[in-house]
């Protein structure tokens, strides 16, 4: 082991800086958790001196009862020329009860006169009196030196003097601050080295990711002696966003070989950044390192073929390591090789001269010509592959759907959409509203289907693409919809083709649901129980 | 200076092996424009031994009669046990007749044995041979070695020993390829330091992801002798995708004070990874390190008042130097300077002091926050603009729409529109089937306008993409629908968004034709005249 580094995450303070990102008490309690068991070591909950939101977090933290991470309050150091035991901020993080603070201040001489308008002296004072003050009160105090790489290439006298001063006031870490994120790793690296070298009190990082090198920096810090990464899941936060503690972590435990967090709470790092990016309200890129859905997909025909001989030909790590798995992409690019991958996946028994294979190639690759792309749409071949081998019960069958949307002159435009489909012999007919014809479908299509399967409710479509195909002929040339869906645990992805977007969107949508129902618990045996329960029954 | 930088873009090959990321030839094409225009090196366009897609490209290409990037084509090593001239890979290289190739061997031991599954020597002779060929072809050759820093770790003679052969065989670059994604920027500075000092031909760089280092892997290379940098625009490639060019530019150029691009082509860049996201259809970040449109936004009460003082307290370069810009409180700002060029361009007189031009702006600005964008929209900004300054002559109005799909089980969907439009006081109504709704709601209008604008029928639809704003609420999130199309002469792109796609998809087909009709001959004085012209009169 290389040593131990402390996680200090800022995902419900700086994190929610982010554009986009909102956070309500109930969300933060239930990410606060999520962290906790992920094992990192402080959680910064909020500024409590700066609203009320935040002053209720930590109030209600405490009912939860974390195992292992310190629920830490962040604020800034004192105002100038007052006292610290006066300052309205500092005692507001001694009331809300915390067992750590990390307060900011000052290390750039060029902010001290620009953005507070005070005097290098008087900063001074104000660290020194404002770690020294919580410290009194028995807190652990994490000084944020704020523009502290900034601040060292203007003037590395005065930036190495702040944080003289917070070690002197007996701060227990201080953190330097890259707070615009536009320091590059060799500097950080030098920079830390210097510190390090100057002062006793253990260090942490605090990187942005302004030039996309939050995570390079993070490293570059802790191989320069910092013992602290602050960061947040899914790299959320200002601007560009801080170091995504999500990358950081596995780099350090998997590649430099520290100790950060325990293999079992590694492995469920993929799940954490799904749950925090579902709370967030964050569209999750498939690409994003480590845990994305595409992490550790392969598309190309020869890295597939070589992945079946041995998968570290293309994989840096064992994506069960982090809580992810390997995938192929089924392309018209790649070879038969995907196929095999994909059926051995499903747990069957994938043999080339076995009739229902040929007719699945075959269909596969008349489905390809017509423009199906199942590289983006797993559900949608997974559901082909169980069709193939019989393994698929049907769920429900079309029998019709009428869309209608009408709009006159400024009004706005109406859809409506009824639906009649036939669930285990039973012919439903609904009708719905939507804020278009495909969410009028999804509506009406959901409305016949609760009754039977009450989960359906608990999914939801989460993204929506369109790509026309032969771009000559527009309006009328086909065009290719897919559909990302997701539920608390798993999110997957369908895909339909058809001249028109209406058919396209329809097939995309039922495969959505057909997948989703895989694993659901049907009710239709007593659907008038799941009504009484739905409280649709009004006998 | 520090030295001058090449870059080689694999947008168009690497770049689509992303999930998700599919070009057509044309989409191809008009990327090939705007990377030549921003300064990239070499344009590697696809892989001609691979697809025909890839060929039709190289062949279209040369039309394009680009400025300074050279295109490169992709290919392998030969085929072990076999003669280079006889390779049909290698040949289709040449006959697609390209300045330069990227070829890729293999430089590590194990994947000789296991992917292609050869002698240690063989695979030399085969890296000799293929560049070689190349080079008495009178190609530019780079020499792609394929997992070289996994090699290097594993066996660093034989991993010298390929890119010796290569240089023996006359390549003129050697890029090394971190493949896997799993080198960390350390790693990577010792062992490019060690190659630079081995060997004499320039060296290359080809970093991924899977870590988030692909940025900072590219910057350790340069640092350490590279180069050249290969990367993609926005960083699209296989799983976590390729070093991200977009990011990896503005460092070396601005932080590092490499010779990269021009002042003027950093200045296009953010347009430039835009609109690159457009094409592609994917969806950029909002926090995408310096382009996005968060990258320099500031919401935090301090932030902003020290901003207003001086924009460096939190900013790490001036966006402007990126075509970025600065945005401060949830203000979308239409780039005002876009709008003065636009103006301009239509001999308007700009004056923004002037009562329309507030207008307009604030107009803007509320359309922005809506979900408009109007970077890949000219025309609907050209619409804009003329109607706000009253040189817009109303065309027709819309009185209503309705639309009906219907698909009865496994029948197709039929879909039909009728339309009513006041054009030049007269109330037209009319009707149409179509193979989808928006195609239908096209055909009807057309038939409303043809009589009138009988050029109408020389334009066309050629391209329709639908992208979901709000990801999380999906077929009830707003949706952009952006419309290209196309006459004889020119092509103009529209966009309308709404929460309904239906709706969406009017506003940009409208802002089409009145656009298209700009420019055409209304024969609605002689009605009658033409609906002889056309053939319609039925008396």
């Amino acid at each position: 082991m290389a040593g131990t580094v402390k996680i200090f995450d800022t995902t419900l303070r700086d994190g929610t800086q982010g554009e986009g990102v909102s956070l309500s008490v109930e969300d933060k309690l239930k990410i606060a958790q999520k962290l906790d068991a992920l094992g990192v070591s402080y959680i910064e909950g909020g500024w409590p001196g700066s609203n009320n939101k935040d002053i209720e977090f930590f109030m209600r933290v405490k009912e939860l009862k974390l195992s292992h991470a310190k629920i830490t309050a962040f604020g800034s150091t004192r105002r100038k020329e007052t006292l610290a035991e006066n300052d309205p901020n500092l005692n507001r993080i001694l009331e809300v009860g915390v067992q750590a603070a990390a307060i900011f201040g000052k290390s750039w001489d060029f902010q001290v006169h620009t953005a507070i308008q005070t005097t290098l002296e008087e900063n001074l004072a104000m660290i020194y009196d404002s770690v020294r003050f919580l410290k009194q009160n028995g807190l652990e105090v994490i000084y944020d030196a704020e523009h502290f790489f900034d601040g060292y290439k203007s003037n590395p006298e005065y930036a190495l003097a702040t944080i003289k001063k917070a070690e002197e006031a007996g701060a227990d870490w201080i953190a330097l601050c890259d707070t615009n994120g536009g320091t590059l790793p060799h500097e950080i690296s030098a920079i830390v080295t210097k510190v390090t070298s100057s002062i006793s009190c253990p260090i942490g990082i605090h990187a942005h990711n302004d030039c996309e090198l939050g995570v390079a920096n993070s490293l570059a810090a802790v191989m320069a002696g910092a013992r602290q990464v602050q960061g947040t899941i899914n790299g959320y936060g200002e601007r560009c966003g801080n170091a995504n503690l999500v990358s950081v972590i596995p780099n350090l435990q998997l590649k430099l070989k520290y100790d950060v967090i325990s293999a079992e709470q590694l492995a469920s790092l993929s799940t954490v950044a799904r749950y925090v990016s579902e709370i967030a309200n964050m569209h999750m890129p498939v690409n994003q390192p480590y845990v994305g859905s595409a992490a550790f997909a392969h598309k190309g025909g020869i890295h597939v073929s070589a992945i079946l001989r041995d998968s570290s030909t293309y994989e840096h790590i064992k994506p069960e390591l982090v809580g992810n798995k390997q995938r192929v992409l089924v392309s018209e690019l790649a070879g038969q090789s995907n196929l095999v991958f994909k059926t051995q996946e499903l747990g069957l028994d994938f043999d080339t001269n076995n009739q229902q294979t040929k007719q699945l190639i075959e269909q596969i690759k008349e489905m390809e010509h017509q423009g199906y792309q199942f590289e983006g749409a797993d559900a949608t071949l997974e559901l082909l592959i169980r069709d193939a081998y019989g393994k698929l019960e049907e769920v429900f069958t079309l029998d019709s759907f009428k869309i209608m949307v009408a709009k006159s002159a400024d009004q706005p435009v109406l859809s409506e959409a009824i639906v009649k489909v036939n669930v285990h012999g039973k012919t439903i007919y609904n009708a719905a509203e939507g804020n278009g014809p495909v969410n009028a479908l999804d509506n009406a299509l959901r409305k016949c289907l609760v009754e039977y399967y009450p989960d359906i409710n608990n999914m939801h479509l989460s993204d929506y693409k369109v790509r026309v195909l032969d771009e000559k002929d527009t309006t009328a040339a086909k065009v290719r919809v897919l559909i990302e869906s997701t539920d608390f645990n798993s999110t997957w992805s369908t895909v339909g083709v058809s001249e028109n977007i209406i058919e396209a969107s329809w097939h995309a949508l039922v495969d959505s649901i057909r997948y989703a129902l895989l694993g659901m618990t049907r009710v239709a045996d007593k659907p008038e129980e799941s009504r009484e329960r739905l409280g649709l029954v009004n006998h």
